[in-house]
């Protein structure tokens, strides 16, 4: 990567003297951005481009090359990555059109270039890309017409046009860029190797990524995991709704995951997600130029009620604190302010609110313990000398620990003011809602700093010559599909709860496997021929005692009888009657991401509330507890409604232990418990049903 | 309200010739905007202000004054209203502040000023405000220093901060204003007295509101409900969450209605709400230079496969549909568009489109019968001539049937294109998420003007004297809490169903009780010693026959007698045991807006998901369905998880009958029955339990 960044010396093959051509806009771009290297021009065509000498195929370019622009067209792309391994280029961007994104045979174009890559050792990055910025470098090797000022907002993109659109507009803003990468359609480098080289950047302090689809989902996942303690990385995942993916995959060919499953990843990774361009743009903004809050609480100030107000709904949509003054605050707020200002959160120091006015109430707050971050709001009375305050509201750009956003709230007349306050590196928004919302990105990021080191996942004892047997019995037999006892099986060596069961052929031993078991148990008919046993009356549930049983083996033999006359009854199965609350735990393997846990109440709360919640595994006992506390209906789980709260503990070990038997058994392509009955407190919970899918051998 | 917003003369009481003082502004607004009619400054300190000869009081003003703008002091504005009324002003503006929002004694002051509009029958606007403006009038009866262009959007608000910011954003691009008004603390002229005056204003297309709180809510909501079947009317309510809540009433002292309770009313009064000041400026942009879809499908037009992604993820979002184009429609683009380019939704015309190709891809899709409205993104790849782009689809603004809006995204590059597109009326919106809200905006009111017409509520017949009869005899013994039974008293009135019950003293008429009940039934000690008879063993639910009575009886007997010997047994209750799904139905009388009705599925669903609906009585049979469709847990009334319907149209039946029931007895404070038991299909709904409040005789 370091090459690809940092090259000592560039080669651009296909380099142009036309101006219309990107060969020459590249070429160009890196002169002007004032690249401090080697840097040759290569075209069979000209003896000289841009006052360089051009050399006919990168083999005679003198001394040695560590990266190479490709910009000829697609079909003469593998040629000329054969002559860059040759000369021992170490990184190669491809910028060429004509692979994956265009069908069938774009994607064996692309294949074989990866095998070229491979053989030279050699990083890609794209191909079908704008290229790469590294303004600390002074390389800008994209074919945009804007280039980006030096900053520390680092981003990648797997849209050429989204990078086009973010270079247009911090050209708006005050905003600079360490590193600007299009990732094209990330044949080689993608978005975990950036992460990866952007950790230890010292130039960048913010990562901003735009993503249709991973491939490499849990590498991604990994790097993010490491990189976010660090620094945040602001993700806008595109392509998040089924018709929002159809359109992704006709442009870049990307297979875009579940959207839920990349909400479970970016959140585990603690990756700030955003919805849109402009939220992306607005987060990139307060964590480029402010430094973290380090507490909860927000202060108000605005000139405005109707400002404030809105600022404050928007505290409560995004689950943001209203600091509480200290009452030393108040009275120093007092002091001057007119009577008609409000001194309590949001501070309204009133329409004709100048600039001392402002400093006097940002200042006071910034220094009463309780706030964490400053709201600035401004609306534009005919009373207000709004450059004034904007230019007072400058003077806490850097100096201040705490951060400060302003929302001066208008058009025409803010225009100057705004400027002011982004040349001083103050994000303004337009709306207060947005304010907020970059506030709450900044918290949340700084919780998920804070958040604990993954726990080493302790490796529970598990019988995994018990699994392989099972998987090799179904599989002689041809099958993918367990039965439920096999899958029982499977989780019994994984100490998972099951209940005690047995079969017995007549009623003297159903009784005495009914004592051995435990009242109350359950009693059903076994028969080859009843598909549907409840609609023959062939299941009793919540048997008491043995007197029960004998009479509910009569009524069911007989219920049976008459309504299935011919079915063979080969005898009874009994099951003891577990009680407790119904839960859902299951998991999938993600194309991108693998194993994907889904745990959930039962029936209804699944089925019809969607109120469900997923984890990428391994999980550790952290994760798995957010996870149980995350769905909606947790309190049922807990208490609620005068009951006894359930064994929450024994919950989360059985999601650990499915964590882990996932782990350590890819060839489990699909397992779902449901239901799993947790018991009361301190008596654990039984997996009442199984039902595992395996993928076949040649897998 | 026609002599608030056409005066033929005017005067203004405080003029001044100090151009610092709202005095001064507010004349030479009106003089500046080209006021035709009649115009005097009153201010005993002048002679003459701004060359108009200026009168002591306006008393001395010859000829009669239609409208009066009162500009002086707090203390001094009781006087000049008496004056106004002696005079025989129709309609006055109250600039001056220092009224309800200082505290308890403006509130008085402001009482005051109420007693003498109504004295006079003078209509006020204000106090506390910033004004008014008639476009189309020319008058600027405002102290604001920006001037409202003409166009077509009403604006009201309760904030003159944000008539500020409206103003100045106005400013920024080519949108006009038909009415203007500050409308302050809403003394008299309020959002309801706008809405019936704007509904038949020629000049006004959309109407705009910002809402902190409603008095009359009531009458807002009859007033909107009728004005949003002629024009869109689009509402900003803030103070919508508690701590929002705090802000609004330190602010203006306005009462804020539960945020649920406006949603409702804005919901059945078919208002657009939005929730930040951008969207309510995105949308007013779109009502106000856009024909309604008239259809459902949209159709995206994109350079950048990436914008293409996310307003197809934004579709999903607001619940739009993407259009499905005819076969020809993709025929045609093909003859233009080139073999890169996508032809289906959303079509991508590729990084290097053209206008004629951005032309020719519109035009195509919106002769499409599928296609009601048109997205077109841009974003600036160098290939791209934007302005052309611009200009070409600046012919679709006023020409075209069908709405268009655009999202040219990025910066700097994008300005000049933006303000052409402005300059001919089509909005562009900085993201495509925000273009796709507007669309989906203007479907929603185009539904709601072709919601059917409210149905007249039919009147069922009911035992009113009944309730009378109960009300009286618990006011009488001094309470306001009425028992079970008395509460299901009053639901028999109006037709719901109860459980038949009775009380026995012995077991033979417990069980003759039974056999007229019919079984199942339930059966409890009567005991005035025992307030939980669950715990004592004295309820025994789904009794099947005599025996079963006999053997419970004797049973329940003993348990009481064991666990609490020394209780008076009275005898036992007899009730008939009620199946079905639990539902509650509830009332409680909001102080804006009367009658609320609370709807959700029982138990859990309420008090853990929080899954219940609301709406404002009276209700009639269409909203009442629309209420119980729109819990989430709706499938568990219709048979989800193969289980039989249950009896929803019994159950909209009960709701109505609350409804009905809440209107005709004000008295009724608080109605609750929880639960509601409804049978399968055909087999009507039964209210378990009722628990009513009355206010007191004085109320």
């Amino acid at each position: 990567m370091r090459e690809l960044f940092e090259p000592a010396s560039v080669a651009v093959i296909g380099a142009s003297q036309d101006d219309n051509k990107v060969g020459h806009i590249i070429l160009r771009n890196i002169i002007e951005s004032g690249f401090k290297g080697e840097l040759h021009p290569v075209n069979p065509r000209y003896q000289e481009v841009l006052g360089l000498r051009c050399y006919p195929t990168i083999k005679e370019v003198p001394g040695s090359i560590e990266m190479a622009v490709i910009v000829v067209p697609a079909k003469f792309v593998l040629q000329v990555m054969e002559e860059c391994g040759e000369k021992g280029v170490k990184a190669v961007i491809v910028i060429s059109a004509g692979f994956k994104e265009v069908g069938l045979e774009g994607a064996q174009l692309e294949m074989r270039l990866g095998e070229i890559s491979k053989k030279y050792g050699m990083r890609v990055l794209g191909p079908n890309c704008l290229g790469l910025v590294n303004t600390h470098h002074h390389m800008n090797a994209t074919f945009a017409n804007e280039a980006p000022k030096q900053g520390n907002i680092a981003i990648s993109s797997q849209s050429g046009a989204i990078c086009v659109v973010v270079l247009d507009w911090a050209a708006n803003i005050n905003i600079g860029f360490s590193k600007f990468v299009s990732v094209g359609n990330k044949l080689d480098v993608d978005e975990g190797h950036l992460l990866e080289y952007l950790r230890d950047d010292p130039e960048t302090k913010v990562i901003g990524m735009y993503i249709e689809g991973a491939d490499r989902g849990r590498e991604f996942l990994r790097q993010a995991e490491l990189t976010t303690r660090v620094k945040p990385v602001i993700a806008l995942k595109a392509g998040r709704t089924s018709s929002g993916a159809k359109a992704a995959s006709s442009h870049t060919g990307a297979m875009s995951g579940s959207d839920k499953v990349y909400d479970a990843a970016m959140r585990q990774a603690g990756v700030v997600r955003v919805k849109n361009i402009e939220e992306l743009f607005d987060l990139l903004q307060a964590f480029s130029t402010m430094p973290l809050p380090q507490g909860e609480g927000v202060a108000i100030v605005t000139n405005a009620g109707g400002l404030g107000v809105m600022a404050a709904d928007a505290c409560s949509d995004f689950g943001l604190t209203m600091a509480t003054f200290e009452a030393s605050t108040v009275e120093k707020l007092k002091l001057k302010l007119p009577t008609a200002a409000s001194l309590y959160n949001p501070i309204d120091v009133v329409g004709d609110a100048d600039a001392e006015r402002y400093d006097h109430a940002v200042r006071t707050v910034m220094d009463d313990p309780n706030v964490a971050c400053v709201l600035a709001l401004l609306a534009p009375t005919d009373l207000v000398d709004i450059t004034s305050v904007a230019r007072t509201l400058t003077a806490f750009a850097g100096s201040s620990p705490k951060p400060i956003v302003t929302s001066f709230v208008g058009g025409k007349g803010m225009m100057r003011s705004i400027d002011m306050l982004k040349a001083a590196g103050i994000p303004n928004y337009p709306s207060p809602d947005r304010g907020i919302r970059a506030l709450s990105a900044m918290m949340e990021h700084r919780r998920s700093m804070e958040r604990a080191e993954p726990l080493s996942i302790k490796h529970l004892e598990a019988d995994q010559e018990a699994v392989d047997d099972v998987i090799s019995s179904v599989r002689a037999e041809g099958r993918l599909q367990l039965s439920e006892a096999e899958g029982k099986r499977i989780l019994r060596a994984y100490g998972i709860v099951t209940p005690k069961e047995g079969i017995a052929q007549d009623l003297p031993s159903a009784i005495e496997l009914a004592d051995s078991i435990g009242y109350p148990v359950v009693m059903k008919v076994e028969s080859p021929d009843i598909a549907h046993k409840t609609d023959v009356g062939g299941v009793v549930l919540n048997i008491d005692s043995p007197e029960e049983m004998a009479r509910s083996y009569e009524i069911m033999l007989s219920n049976v009888r008459e309504k299935m006359p011919r079915a063979r009854v080969t005898g009874v199965s009994v099951q003891k009657m577990i009680k407790g609350r119904e839960v859902i735990v299951g998991m999938v393997r993600d194309e991108q991401f693998g194993p994907v846990i889904t745990f959930g109440l039962g029936g209804i709360f699944v089925e019809i509330m969607r109120d469900v919640t997923q984890g990428i595994a391994p999980l550790d006992r952290n994760e798995v507890g957010r996870m149980v506390r995350s769905i909606k209906a947790y309190p049922m789980l807990t208490g609620a409604r005068g009951r006894i709260s359930g064994d929450v503990p024994a919950l989360v070990d059985v999601i650990l232990k499915v964590s882990q038997l996932s782990m350590e058994f890819p060839s489990i392509e699909e397992l779902e418990m449901n239901p799993v009955m947790v018991g009361n407190e301190g008596t654990g919970v039984t997996a009442v049903d199984a039902l595992v899918t395996i993928k076949g051998e040649q897998q």
